[in-house]
């Protein structure tokens, strides 16, 4: 298939990459001129403006935005869809909020316009290992854009096969999904970035206790020096707990085992806050996930204010007694 | 009642002068003589040692062990067991273990001696409000205790009456329990840390989230910039989380609203993580109580480990993209 | 002053009586004529219609609005705002959520009009206490209307003093507070809910431990029968953890130790889920908060499919082994 | 090697068995004579009794005890060490609380007995792909056994090899570890059990927010009807979050979607206690190894008493008044 491939960062550059071996002929645009051009350099078309991706395709056109999730994605579609025409393809492969898939693919339609929502998981590696989508739109625009996905999906490999499919979509078992209408691919990813700060924030609780286990806080008879760097490694071997976070985590940790280049200030984007406000909404209860999710604002601030205000109720007591309060 | 009074710190003393004002008689001892010259010149008899202690009693002798939790609490009873005789008893009023006092009441109860643990709540600001009192022993014990349990509580006061308690055991409006055998009343008093721990941040957490709507993370038409000492001060006025506890954090913010004195590290006492304990053990949830424990011990640290390794696993990604990982 | 009061419930027809006993004249009016009927019997002018409050009384108008959030005072505040005149001020007295306030005090300022949000706390409890009340609005205004927040406040009563509150502002001690432009009221209200379901949880989860202890999961030697109704008595009396919270919970256990009456389930309203968004877009960490929340959400259901979902993992290491897993 | 197994359930046969095949020669006991018989057809030396097991093995003999955690292996071993001389080893694989290990290995080395704590992980999975171990002892004695280890290990198989580890220790890889001192096993694999419950968490309550988006709770307009068998699949190829317990959900979820035939009641065994209680001997925080063991907890009732206490404190407002609280 001919499609536009729309920023040629390190995400975008990959998709198209791949979507070319596999034999499909990309559009490339960037607000970066050197970056059209090195896709170019591979095959591509290059093109010079978004008139330009909408000149250089047939219909229905197809166009991949692969751009920060809010503003940049934003203005692209809303630029888009006063170049393209009915029948059109928009497809959203960023991080989008799930709700503005839903207001744009509402408004689109009024013109015609279809609009596919991406949630992609696998980062860079996805490039050579292929990218697991979660895919949200009408079911005859996901079914046209099939080898697309098929083109960018890991395929079967060699992961083992759960037994009960067989009669199955077969299409996650190649790494893709048709989550739902429009809005329902992102809620998916969304899903999927909250479960993994818990799953990230369990691997650290549980290092730290180990690490902690050599603390001076504990009589010297009672500490234990564990090699942490071997814990990792030996838990990806046949334990239960084995995870591709897990081998990540022990790459990092056999490179230094005390992680010093790291400040211990951890970012978060806007999924692991997003999945708290679906879950408030729909009344579920998500202790973990929200923990893991506050773990990593704590980590950015060295006091909090609550922190004072417990030590000012405390000398309230009576200045620190030490003895019953 | 004529009883000793082993431990002439803050809460001792204060103990035995409210003792003495309500007309009881005090033996005091301490190691440091000066404790015990300066109780005396408030009309206690001094004592120079534990033999003197139990020497200037009459039996059945009464001892009010009041020592910080742990190897000096331990000791001293020790060493008193081997001084007292049947039938006299030995009252543990510091911030002992539970099981502690179950292990000990056991071996005293070999002896003849009645061992009462009792847990005290107040503060420094008891000896002029009162104590409040859980005690824990056999009854015949802790009611031929009763005039002592009566003078240091607060007593029925101006608080409001509990409508349907006409029948009831009427210690608890006058600010004592008998909450079972030994350890009961060091167990209810362990439970009492526990909540307060989660009260404190309760409250810490809601004025953070005060304190951070005036924070430049937000847009600035999006920020408030509350006064914190005056909305601790309006809700202790008629509202409905109107406590003790706050009137202490509305007397540190009115005193220093930055609570720029305090570092941010905060201690914790063994009960908080003793009623985690017990949650455990009888497989109760304690979800807010366990965060409010631990929100003491990360405030006493620059950095976890674990969060170094979110960011090495986060490093693994692909080195922090920014798009879709 | 004299003032309409829109909505007259519980908590409205309560203000409007109780501002009528300080001298004031309400206006009243509510869809239900039985309602305006009584509260003229107390008194008030009756209003058959919003046109009819806004004929019966003069410029500047003062309109209070008392009726549950969303919908009805939404529509209420919208069909008001074609019938006044610049110079009016329009008091919503209900559980808005503060982005509410703050659009609509913009969309009312553009004709002159200014809105004033009031969050109450208190309860039915209020009428006899006064209300604790944090108000949002632009200064004049809220002074304008001291008269009126003086006299639904419970005073300064008999409420200790704060010390180093001389020269602050004395409003905050007589139960009032003007927390900043319109929606600063109804976010520090949101807070103090937010607080509030945490103070509950972890009383909530404290007496669950208590409870336990005398659980069948321990060995017999290892409970404790406590008398819970007198544990939350005592703890009124002196304790560090006396709270208005806490004397509710002792009313409930006195009038029944096993609380049969009530079904487990619990209730939130809006603001608990509204203080975790408050929190994570100002990246403020509230363990405790959302998971008191959550507890209520938990409360709701009998299982989750979560759980299940558990299960069906254990069951996976291979038939629920007893073994090392 | 030739080596005693002291438990032949469905671990310590499956271990005797993986052994026999690798070529090392053992001797079976069980109370079950049954068990033993069964093992015997499979080429194991049949023991009658603990006795018989000595007498059947040359100095230094080698125990392997695979005995369910407490009572079982506790006798077992005491019995044995009255049994057996200096030099001989006992291995403990089951899942012992490291503290015991800790207290046996001084009881048995005042003997000159060595002792060996084992954690395994894998279930009856193992079997296949090989057992991963974490161990505890002394040096010399965990490297004579190695060749069992080395057998019982999964080897360095498929799974890619961790950069930057040429230097290291190749056990890890080879999925061992001798973790440090006796009870230095155990403590790594109950951090392993720790974390596992943080992971299968939050997968839980990840499913619940998709599964919660087709709930009645939502409007018609903001529901998603996400089939999660085919989420469970896709999630495992070429995503962030797949690992191994996806793999057990996916198998899981395709086998019924609904997982009707669980109940929902979550059971726990000792370790992911034990973790937290070593996480707060440590002052680390676990907010999210905490929460995973309280949902299990929570899991096992339908209500708590303090829900209830919640109601009734929300009762103590006013009749449960739906206006400002």
């Amino acid at each position: 298939m001919k499609l536009a491939m729309i920023g040629l960062g390190r995400m975008g550059a990959g998709i198209a990459r791949r979507l070319m071996q596999h034999g499909h002929e990309i559009v490339g645009y960037d607000r970066d001129a050197k970056a059209v051009e090195t896709l170019a350099g591979d095959g591509a078309i290059a093109a010079a403006s978004l008139e330009d991706v909408v000149a250089k395709l047939d219909g229905p056109r197809i166009f991949w935005v692969m751009l920060p999730a809010g503003g940049p994605t934003e203005s692209t579609i809303e630029t888009l869809s006063g170049l393209v025409a009915a029948d059109d393809i928009i497809i959203d492969g960023g991080n989008s909020f799930y709700k503005d898939d839903i207001r744009r693919a509402k408004g689109l339609a009024e013109k015609g316009i279809h609009y596919v929502d991406v949630g992609t998981s696998g980062g860079v590696w996805g490039l050579e290992r292929g990218f697991c989508m979660m895919i949200g739109g009408d079911a005859d625009t996901v079914t046209l854009l099939d080898p697309i996905f098929d083109a960018l999906a890991p395929g079967i490999g060699t992961i083992s096969k759960t037994p009960g499919r067989d009669d199955a979509d077969p299409r996650p078992e190649k790494g893709y999904i048709h989550a739902g209408p429009a809005g329902a691919g992102h809620f998916v990813k969304m899903v999927h970035n909250g479960i993994e700060y818990g799953l990230m924030a369990a691997y650290a609780e549980g290092f730290d206790v180990l690490k902690g286990k050599a603390s001076e806080k504990l009589a010297e008879d009672e500490r234990f020096d564990i090699n942490l760097p071997d814990v990792a490694e030996v838990w990806r071997r046949g334990s239960v707990i084995s995870s591709w976070l897990l081998d990540l985590g022990a790459i990092g940790l056999a490179k230094d085992h005390k992680l010093d280049q790291f400040t211990g200030h951890v970012a978060d984007s806007g999924e692991g806050q997003w999945t708290i406000d679906a879950a408030m909404e729909e009344a579920v209860p998500a202790y973990v996930l929200s923990a893991a999710l506050f773990a990593r604002y704590r980590s950015r601030v060295e006091h909090t204010f609550g922190d004072k205000l417990l030590s000012a109720m405390r000398f309230g007591f009576g200045g620190h007694v030490e003895m019953p309060q």
